[in-house]
């Protein structure tokens, strides 16, 4: 691929930050770009960049997809605002569940949500707002995977040939495409944002329908947004680079007061990673274990089982989905 | 329910034997039985019972449904031949597969290996050789489970009110059905049974259908045989009431040599128990989780990814299926 890595050791992140924010300025020029924030480290940073650049130029929008976390789009509009960014939040739950509908294959809805992001919901938001520009926070371990082959990232367009002008009327802006994850973050720091923001663990673009085997639908998210509550809760303290509860489509026989019950399976991963290109699972005690399944078993409907991933990456990969 | 239970503490192994033998003696009085070995605890202490009682009366047949793990026929035919008691190995791998066929509910699939087993297999068998008994090991926790509702046992039958001399044209003699799991090592290990017989980890009647999620074919119960013998390997030096792999059908991405593959999952369950009544996963140490994760991914074809269950009993049961 044409795109260079910046490595860690040899990013300036002063640097890096007033040249990006001298591109992206004198891209958009005197127009405005769209700018869809998701509230993870790579969308946040490239939000204060291009807020940076552009100021009230910048448009952000937050799509809530109905697969986001618990309370995830109302903290993250108060999170940005703190931070001196207006951010608008949108409403598209029932588009991307109509677009989810029936479907299984981890491709296919990867697809149905990049289609329903990029055509419908911000095709439409372009068009409204008549910015030419899309700004996202696109990074280079992303292009790396989907080239390979590995995982249809959702952001990656220009790089599988996809001329977003042409298929959906704007441009894309993607300053931080040159960076892995931990330059990100060190550029996150540089911009002042608070280290909770900068720091936070990766959460994938199809949010929790990467935690769904099989169809997703609002009840099934809402019991993968129950557990992995639970699993963020408990985890959060664990140094480790991202931890996860994914819901499986297979059913196992359980018994609760006495009564077989077929219910539900939720796994739990948690993974020590630099770059995400190799990961091994961390080493969490027993007893945090325990308190997962307790947890999750108890205060998750119909969930009988919960297991913990103990493979490497690879042959596994960090999500299930 | 009304089989009583006769508790460990109150077991006299010797007055156990005599009296079983005097039972099974003059029930089958002159005629003969027929007897199921498995190779499980259970059923290895029924027949050397039933041995004792009958001698020549008795004979024993060791069914193969395509079901065993990797070698096993022939080695709990030669394990009982070193006893003294001669088995027929019986191939009806082809009869129970096409049973199988189709059915993904585990209800409906231990319905189908019940079938298989007492009507068509054990019915001809019983017929052609005018033995009017069926000797097996069923233990009071099976009764237990199959009554509560919790697990349809397979050799749970006049308990559900089957008559199975109407039904099958057979009588069913179980001569441990009041003991559970302790109390028929303890008649074992009376019966002079070698250590390795008498201590062998449950095994479930069902085979390995019992660790296949969803359909059960012969390519998906080679999966599972292979991941088996791994965890059998590794697991045989730990202290735990009882060991297994679970071949999942959800699929989950994975990658190898740099391209994506989508798999297969194996989850590994491992219980501290007693009695089967309540369990709780054995701690077993990170190091050994890693290594059965190396093992399985490298020698089960398609397998990219390895769990470990972290429920207790209850909510989970001990198998999945």
């Amino acid at each position: 691929m044409s795109i260079r890595e910046i490595k860690i050791e040899d990013l300036n992140p002063q640097v890096f930050i007033e040249e990006q924010c001298r591109l992206i300025s004198e891209q958009v020029g005197p127009s405005k770009a769209v700018n869809a924030l998701s509230g993870g480290v790579d969308s946040s940073v490239t939000t204060m960049l291009a807020h940076r650049a552009l100021g009230p130029r910048l448009l952000t929008y937050f799509i809530d997809n109905g697969l986001m976390r618990e309370g995830e789009p109302e903290s993250v509009v108060s999170a940005m605002k703190n931070l001196g960014v207006a951010v608008i939040l949108l409403d598209a739950r029932n588009e991307f569940f109509a677009a989810l509908q029936g479907k299984t294959d981890p491709e296919v809805k990867r697809q149905a949500i990049t289609d329903t992001f990029y055509k419908t919901v911000f095709g439409r938001l372009v068009k409204e707002s008549g910015a030419p520009y899309l700004l996202q926070g696109t990074i280079y371990t992303d292009v790396e995977e989907t080239v390979a082959g590995i995982k249809r990232q959702h952001n990656i367009l220009a790089q599988l040939g996809i001329d977003t002008e042409k298929a959906f009327g704007y441009k894309v802006i993607e300053p931080l495409i040159e960076l892995r994850k931990p330059g990100v973050r060190a550029i996150g720091e540089a911009l002042g944002m608070p280290e909770k923001m900068y720091n936070r663990p990766p959460f994938p673009g199809p949010a929790l329908a990467a935690r769904v085997i099989g169809e997703v639908t609002p009840e099934r998210i809402d019991l993968v947004r129950k557990a992995t509550l639970v699993v963020e809760e408990e985890l959060s303290g664990v140094q480790a680079f991202q931890y996860m509860a994914v819901l499986h489509e297979d059913r196992v026989t359980g018994t609760r007061s006495g009564k077989r019950e077929y219910g539900f399976q939720i796994e739990v991963r948690c993974w020590d990673s630099k770059d995400a290109v190799t990961a091994s699972p961390t080493r969490l005690s027993f007893d945090l274990l325990r308190k997962l399944a307790d947890r999750i078993t108890s205060e998750v409907p119909g969930v009988v089982s919960v297991t913990y991933n103990v493979t490497t990456k690879p042959p596994s990969t960090i999500e299930a989905v």
